[in-house]
């Protein structure tokens, strides 16, 4: 059975990876045109989608799966809707290939071309999330890569029957099916064995917690690009505009706690603590929020119920709901360090009339995003304008931050002469 | 000994981790004095240098090793001067930190910039050659990056002695010494502790051959750059120009035959092979040359005591010396698939007068470098202008080819507002 599961998934990857210089060379219009049949093919298919999702939900609810595991795993015609509508919002993108990176000319007179393309085999590792296998065969077919999806075995009908409509439409527009590919979830030997197949397999995106993420980079021998937590800090410096400074936080905190670029630390500076820190207290515990803080800001914020003391591992902790820690700082600069020694370096902001404090914040905090009076619930492919994003890296390796389309491709060095030799 | 040789290193490592934050910092006026202040050490330390080079040759002759490794291991005051002036050729380049990769506005008024900065800390993995030291230390400085330095055993005092000159010039502009730090080569489990330690290391960049390569790949948990063989073709199309192909590809063989950017196969179109086959091997020849024939070609080449039968074996050879590889092909797509087969995508070269066919060349070969009528030797950094190169990259993750400062970098996005919040 390992045996067979591990040969099973070799052979989608190395038909993927047959699959990728068709898909590497196809035109945009091409690219466009499968897209928008999958798209179509998604109506069509519907009621073969919705019954493959019922399989996958039954399974579900007698393996006791959590009500919320079930609702993330459930379709509808809603649902599918909106997925069609996100498979053309990745068509209508410009087509990250063949985009000049660069051009210039040598003293000898050869030009010399940076230029974008494909990475050629993309292995998206994720949960039980049937969406993400929409979103990442849409951006691996729109960027010209062939993709391996491997999602979770929860939602191992729904994916395939998603996937099927990708290779549908590959087919009818006459690029390789097998672009996309789908790998079991039976067996993780077969995954760990893909893992050390650099010569298929050129990037990997594990989209989960940071055990998968952890496990994944352990095993492979492949590149990965990573999404760790997101210990995102507010800091209200002591020039910051007080009522701006309330609404970020309050924004950052509450607007959506659950995702990675939720406000978990506010930092405030020592001379506008005294006013600020009850203010923003009583704010956010209005709307349900509990405080862990620091001795400092205990001693102002006195006896109020929401208040708890703050440990060091507090100041590590990703809550994704209303609590967050809380810390009186000295200046911008203990701001800076407190964030370089517990932050995850996602995303951080500094409210701050200041421009010396403001650029110190901005030079010194080494995270993928660094806001400037605004919120850290910015920190998005969408709201940067990337129109898509297959991730937001943590690393710094390749892509950081939101990866958009542009993630997806790497670059080749065109030269042109008229006979030039070296000497 | 095994234990203490990894407490050692990663007592290095940790220090060069917290060194980063403070040349990551650094203003480019501060590490260009880094730099001519290491230049300056190297002239005044130059007895210590060479009388630690006397050691390290006289333990390399009592252990026998090769005439070829060790003069690459001797250093001389003519090489010290060469290493010198390559310090100040790094220093004189632009500072690829804060550089500006993007801004743009979005329709609520966030501005948003991509900033270029710092990796971190980059570990370097290398064999006998002292160059190497110099040349990454000073290319770890100029971009902003702390550097561990692994360099082979037989080369251990050297190193360290030139290791110390950048680590004296740090101390005296008032940086951490410890962003420049050696770690000995004495015990491998060392080196494979430290590749587990991401939360220490940015990026290994191992420079060696592919067994090197490859063992790195295999224990790292960090980010490799590889550097894997140069496979290089030219194809000499049928609307070449065939003195401007003779004279490209005797360059692309025989200028430098050595280097990983050397032609190691060469592809004819079967309309020009008639006549351009014996001209171009009788020239290889008369350099000392020695060709691999496919069978079309040994019918044309006839009893030219210089060939010999190609097997697809020979393809995949990099010679590194005036032999190599010769086949027919039928027109621009069987060149481009016998590269995409047997190549190893690092550089290759199409001489033709025809538009169409260099189009299709240049959009399929999916190689780092591909050169249009010129040789393959021009495949490098310093040639295509980037100033410097930490290596070639046969990946295409976040580096592809030659890499320049630029490489040595990532990025991050500076979001500024006006009291934006997310709805």
């Amino acid at each position: 059975m390992g045996r067979s599961a591990i040969a099973e998934a070799t052979k989608v990857a190395m038909a993927a990876r047959r699959a990728a210089p068709d898909l590497m060379a196809a035109a945009t219009a091409a690219k466009d045109a499968v897209l928008a049949k999958s798209a179509a093919l998604l109506v069509d298919r519907r009621k073969a989608v919705l019954s493959a999702n019922a399989r996958d939900l039954k399974i579900g609810e007698r393996q006791s799966l959590s009500p919320a595991l079930l609702d993330r795993l459930r379709l509808t015609p809603e649902r599918l809707d909106e997925m069609r509508a996100m498979i053309d919002a990745v068509r209508v993108l410009p087509d990250p290939v063949d985009r000049s990176l660069g051009e210039w000319t040598r003293p000898n007179g050869l030009a010399i071309a940076k230029v974008a393309v494909p990475l050629g085999v993309l292995l998206i590792i994720y949960e039980a999330r049937p969406n993400v296998t929409v979103e990442c065969a849409s951006l691996a077919i729109k960027s010209g890569n062939a993709i391996l999806l491997r999602g979770g075995s929860e939602a191992a009908h729904s994916n395939q029957a998603l996937a099927v409509c990708f290779q549908e439409a590959l087919r009818a527009s006459g690029l390789p099916a097998t672009a996309v590919g789908t790998i079991p979830p039976a067996d993780r030997r077969a995954i760990y064995a893909l893992l050390k197949r650099d010569d298929l397999i050129h990037l990997v995106i594990p989209r989960g917690g940071p055990s998968l993420i952890r496990a994944v980079t352990a095993k492979s021998r492949i590149p990965v690009i990573k999404h760790y937590q997101g210990i995102c800090h507010v800091y209200v410096d002591a020039a910051a505009d007080l009522a701006m400074a309330e609404q970020i936080v309050v924004n950052a905190k509450c607007q959506r706690p659950g995702v990675c670029n939720a406000m978990e630390c506010l930092l405030v500076n020592a001379v506008v603590a005294p006013s600020f820190l009850p203010r923003i207290g009583d704010a956010l515990a209005s709307r349900g929020g509990q405080l862990y803080a620091c001795p400092r800001s205990r001693a102002i914020l006195g006896k109020r119920p929401y208040v708890r003391p703050a440990t060091p591992a507090h100041y590590r902790t990703e809550y994704l709901d209303l609590r967050c820690s809380v810390r009186v700082v000295e200046d911008v600069h203990a701001a800076v360090a407190h964030i370089m020694t517990y932050g995850s370096q996602h995303t951080d902001a500094i409210v701050s009339q200041d421009p010396a404090a403001i650029a110190i914040f901005v030079k010194d905090v080494d995270s993928a995003s660094v806001m400037v009076n605004t919120t850290t619930r910015f920190s998005d492919g969408f709201q940067y304008g990337l129109g898509a994003e297959i991730g937001i890296s943590t690393d710094k390796i390749h892509a950081r931050g939101p990866m958009g389309l542009d993630s997806l491709t790497s670059y080749k060095y065109v030269v042109t002469g008229q006979g030039q030799l070296r000497t």
